[in-house]
């Protein structure tokens, strides 16, 4: 009797997509889709996609559809929920993992589409982690994309960084005081998922005199993108979960 | 008489091409390049790009020819010497932004090369300035890009930012003191352009015990690639002015 054949585990690719535009898809990302859309089912590398509960949407997905990819039959959407409570996370990542591992054993590659960068606020880091924590000789790779902070910067063709320049990213949710304090530090400041506290940073902004400074961008890229660069008027508005302040301070000598 | 026909200006748009590897150049800066490219000569988009002086190579057209493109025969460069010298700086801006406007004038989109993000250390702001300097009607377009330290990141497979953490990005020319009160605020520090202060930042990342938290990368993408992880043993080195190092401090409640 002979053993069946042990197949050489696929590899894990975090596949950026970029923010929202489909045309910013980088080339690398762009061929590794396609090969993968028009090979036979079964055949060529797998998809696998971040959802937030069962049936849920995935944006991701949503921007490779509006590229005209045609979605593969046996693409498969991971669950990760909208929580901040670390253990419902750990488990979601763990069970994520431990499918990517079966998938893997399969001898095929997996590609995992994720809007923007697969390294900046992107759950591929802690997908990559539970993978490797299962089966250290799995090969990661990253296929790295445009952020939305980096569009959002082209779309209003106002510069993120010019020479001698600081610019710091940070979540809305790490809170008022740590926002002020990178303020003191840098020149400019990008705020992102600011849904939750809107109002306390415009009237942060405004207290530091920098309301005229900020432009407010939300689904850059997206069909249903929206600018705003009087941000005094979004007091009290409803504005969607992808959405960033773009606070650009004015230059050293006018400070 | 009949007067000559007025040409409407063409509009001046940054392509950002990544950071040198070409694979990482977008769908759209690859379809704006590849046409105006394969255009008749003196139709389609002009091609211009910066070069540090008279018959000094360019690092963004050299990732468009690594890419295959053939460079079009009326391709111009720019010059923006390598000073921080204000009024050296001022009067190249002038004149590339002078003789984009004469171009402009013509009727024909200009194409700016960039290597990276033109958001980001990109000459292109100056550039888009003082073309609008001359005249404020003409229009700007920026395709956004990859840049060095997110295809840095994605090259060690390592976040740069995971959901609740901030991230600053600051030239080592900004100095030591304004690196230590960065380092106080966020997650991860990107250092770009570290050649003329390697020694010192390694000396600061010691004293702070984040040697083995660094990773430095040189010509990210580039054929000539260079990582090196064990930053400590770069003292003395000669690096070339394309490196970054990424620092990652330890996660908070390891501190």
């Amino acid at each position: 009797m002979t053993e069946p054949p042990i197949n050489r585990p696929g590899r894990l690719i975090g596949v950026s997509l970029g923010p929202g535009d489909p045309d910013l898809i980088t080339r690398r990302a762009w061929s590794a889709l396609r090969s993968s859309a028009s090979a036979a089912l079964g055949a060529g590398a797998r998809w696998v996609y971040p959802v937030k509960g069962r049936g849920a949407e995935s944006y991701a997905l949503e921007i490779a559809r509006r590229a005209g990819l045609v979605v593969p039959a046996d693409a498969e959407a991971l669950h990760f929920p909208m929580t901040s409570e670390p253990a419902a996370l750990a488990l979601a990542w763990t069970r994520a993992g431990l499918r990517c591992a079966e998938l893997l054993a399969e001898g095929r590659d997996l590609l995992f589409l994720v809007e923007g960068d697969a390294s900046t606020y992107s759950t591929f880091g802690h997908l990559a982690r539970a993978v490797r924590g299962l089966d250290a000789g799995i090969g990661i790779e990253v296929i790295p994309g445009v952020t939305s902070f980096h569009a959002a910067a082209a779309r209003i063709a106002q510069p993120l960084a010019e020479e001698g320049e600081t610019f710091a990213v940070i979540p809305a949710a790490v809170g008022l005081a740590g926002i002020e304090r990178l303020l003191d530090e840098v020149d400019t400041l990008v705020l992102l998922k600011v849904k939750p506290l809107l109002d306390p940073l415009l009237d942060l902004l405004e207290r530091r005199g920098l309301l005229e400074q900020a432009c407010f961008i939300e689904k850059v890229g997206a069909p249903d993108e929206r600018i705003v660069r009087e941000v005094g008027r979004l007091r009290g508005a409803t504005v969607a979960y992808l959405s960033l302040l773009l606070v650009r301070r004015p230059p050293r000598s006018a400070r």
